[in-house]
Order: C-alpha cells, then structure tokens, then sequence
C-alpha cells in the first residue's frame, strides 16, 4: 500500500471508529440521561439495554468485524488469526444482539404489549436470522478446513454481499427503532415540539448512518484490501527492507484490482497470473 | 455474457421489476383502499402523494436508473445514448421526490404539523440534497464533454459509491417513514393490534427491502457490467456472427473483473492492457 494510500486509509477508519465510539457515548447518554437508565427488571430501564447492545454489538462490532481484514498493521498476522479475529468479533456482536432481543421480549411481556407487531420487528428479527445464518455458514465454510476449494470461492461473492446487506438491514432497522421509541416515549412535549431529547438522538442516528456509510465506504475500496497470501510472501522473500516503494504498512504490493471487498478477485488472478490461490 | 450468466442476470433483472412494481401497487392500494385517496387539497389525500410519489419516483426509477448500464440488451446502444437514459431516469426520479416533498410541507403547513423536526425528516431532506448534488456533478463531469478524463477516471468511484449509498439512505428512510405513519394514523385499532392495515403496510416495507437488495445484487456483481467501448467494437468487427460463444445478448466478450459497479476498472486495464479507455 503506497503511503498516500495509507493515509487516507487510517484516516477513513479513525472516522469510523471516532463516529461509531461517539454514538455509543450517545446512546449511553440517551439511556442514562434523558431515559430511566439501565436494569434487568422487565421494566423501562430493561428495555434500555436493546438500543444500548444494538449499537455497541450489532452496529459497532459487527462493523469492525466486516473491516478487519483491511487493517494494514494486521497483514503481518496469518489469514488464519484475521480469520478468527473476523469471526470472533461477528459472534461477540451475535450475542449482544441476543441479548438486545431477550430484552426488548422480557419488556413487552412484562408490559402486556403485543410482540412482532412492527416492521421495525419484523426487518430486526429478519437481520438477527440472517446474521446467525451468515455466522454458521461462514464459519463452516471459511474457519473449518473442510469446504471443497470450489464451494468456498463460489460461495465468497454471495458472503461479502450478505455481510454488507445485513449491516445495512442492521442500521436501517435501528434508525427505525429510535422513531418508534421517540414517538413512543416523548409526551409533553412530543416529538413533533423537538424538545433536547428528540434532537439528541436524531443526532444519534445521524451518527450512525455517518459510521455505516464510512464501513461500507472501507470494505468496498479493491486496493485497500488485504493482500493474498501469495503476493506476501513473494514480496517478503524478494524485496529489500530498504525498498524505497514501501510505505509505512509494509511494501506497495502488486494486487489485481477486484470486486466488492475482494470478490471476483479470484476470477482474475487466475486469468492473468494463472496462479490459484484460495485464500478468501 | 455466456447464456447461463445471461439468464442469471434476467432472472435478477425481472425479480428486482417484480418487486418493485408489486410495491407501487402496494403504496396505491393503501393510500386508495386504507386511507384517505389522492387529492391536491393540503389535507390527507395530499400527504398520501408523499408514499406514492417516493416509491414510484425515488425508489423505483432511483433503482432502474442505476442499472440501466447493465441489461446486456442496450449494449448494442452507444455509451452516450445510454447516459441520457441514466441520467433522464434520474432526473425523473428527482422531480418525482421534490413533488413528493412539496405534498408532505403542504399538508404539514395546513395542519400546522411542524415541519423537520423528525429523523426521517433530516434524513430523506439529506438524501435528496445529496441526490441533487449528484445529479449535478453527474451531469457536469459525465455527460457534458468537458471534464478532464483523468477527473471523470477520478470521480468515478465515488459516483458509484454515492450512487447506491443514496438508494439504499431513501429506502432506510422510507422503512422509517411507514414506521411514523402507520404509528400516527392507525387508532382503536392501533398498530401494535395489527389490524389488516398494519400488516399490508409492514409487506410493502419487506418489497421495497426486497427490490433494493436486488438492485444492490445487479448493480455489483462485476460480471455483469457493461463491456467498454473498445472491447465491443474489437468484438464486432473480428467475431463471426456464427461464434458458438455468443449468448442470446451478444458475444463472451473478453473483460477485466472491476470493483463496486465498474471502478477500478480503470486502473486494472491500464496495467493489464497498456489501454487507455475512458468509457465509464
């Protein structure tokens, strides 16, 4: 990765961690602040905890986990710890996101109102089957060295393509639960007066669009994806420390230009090197 | 495109229209059949245009215009004719939008609803200004003959980029709004009794999810993007008419695999080819 390139890399992901870090303040904020704080009760403050472990679990760390390959200073680590480190953080996020559910149900029941009733209901409980769908497939093909070679490549494009449709599903489905909640709990004055809360977490929201829009802004760059296997080791064997082409993440490496976040990569490599390295 | 990629793309192609205009006659039949109609009178009837006017114009056509350069039937047409297509839709779409906006001020203004105060309020205002911006600098630097190439090689990912960001924030946005109506509108019975209302609006947000997925399938899928110029023209004048290749749209042709809706490409045929091709 050339220098210049490096740059603007850190400084697109510094955003999206100093966007993401913020609406997790935010929220927080919201919860502690303007709403009835945090518990395990079956009441208000139980259902506080949804939005909380939805932005820190199913938008934060589920955004992190999409990019985490992209990380330069990672490059040096194998394919196999980035693998793990990409599964892990998705099943830390899996489970806050369970969590968030038990709570927003323990919270309904307890107030006698009705469950799955909303679209915000239907698109989160949709996002969560999906995501635990993606998780049992990605591990099974990509972490278990069992998959036939074919089925992993011609399973990636549709794998890079669901993570990025089920974080978006994710933050479109959040942006509608804080409407419903603002609508919901704002009496006197309502929503619609824009007393200090209702702006305040339409910021929030206005945050968490700015984070999803610079993840997918990260994973869908092709020369900010993380190099073949191949490619690294030729170039550690070949080239000198004193390379004057490297940039500070490491040596400006030769790469085909690829698809979303890597896809059809593949296709190429194999048409203009005729190598064949599996390593997505 | 070889015939088993030909009717992949078809079947994408008539699944994404299919869901798009079952979700027009969805937003005509709540808004004719549940609610209030379709006038121009600054009461209900007017707001109604708003559903209307953003699934039709700023979701419908938004989503058609974006893939036009895709269906492998126009790509006997020449890039130009296909630019006014693209940008035409887009325009269309845009007028449509600001119809759309003018009937939900209107209604607020009568009803001395205040105007802007929600999320969803801050957000498609957003959309449509960016969408504007695009518009203008889509037309300035691609359609006008102008612009430098190496600013229209330049700008061209970020075009793609904020092309399907936009699409996907309008849809995001108009989950949200069915969210608020469907909250403000339904009483005895409300929307958590899921009355018949509540759940044919909550079926068309799962449509208009279903018709961006597709459009967001089609539009980055790298093999099926547009051929260039060059790779036609040399296609035609060297491919015999009886080439056993040929799919029903027309030759394999010979293509580099690109990035997000084509960028990237650029780079890649400069160093694969030694060809300079502007054609995107």
């Amino acid at each position: 990765m050339a220098i210049e390139d490096y740059k603007q890399f850190v400084f697109a992901f510094l955003a999206a961690v100093s966007f993401g870090l913020i609406s997790i303040i935010f929220v927080l904020t919201w919860v502690l602040h303007y709403r009835e704080g945090l518990a395990w009760d079956g009441g208000a403050a139980e259902f506080n905890w949804h939005p909380v472990l939805i932005v820190v679990g199913f938008v934060f760390l589920q955004g992190i986990a999409i990019i985490v390959y992209r990380l330069p200073w990672t490059w040096k680590c194998s394919k196999l710890i980035m693998k793990f480190a990409h599964a892990g953080l998705h099943l830390l996020a899996f489970i806050l996101a369970v969590i968030a559910f038990v709570a927003v149900f323990d919270f309904h029941n307890a107030a006698k109102i009705p469950n799955m009733y909303s679209l915000h209901s239907w698109l989160g409980l949709s996002a969560l089957l999906l995501y635990s769908l993606q998780l049992v497939l990605g591990i099974g093909l990509y972490l278990i060295p069992v998959a036939p070679v074919q089925w992993r490549a011609a399973f990636m494009p549709l794998h890079v393509y669901s993570g990025l449709f089920i974080f978006t599903a994710v933050i479109a489905t959040a942006l509608m639960g804080l409407t419903e909640k603002l609508i919901f709990a704002l009496n006197n004055p309502k929503y619609k007066d824009s007393p200090p809360e209702a702006t305040f977490v339409n910021v929030l929201g206005l945050l968490l669009v700015a984070f999803g829009a610079l993840i997918l802004w990260i994973a869908t760059r092709p020369h900010w994806k993380r190099p073949s296997e191949q490619a690294l080791l030729s170039l550690l064997s070949s080239s000198s420390p004193e390379d004057p082409a490297q940039g500070p993440a490491g040596p400006a490496l030769p790469r085909p230009a690829d698809g979303l976040a890597g896809e059809g990569a593949e296709d190429l490599r194999r048409r203009s090197t005729k190598q064949s390295d599996m390593d997505d």
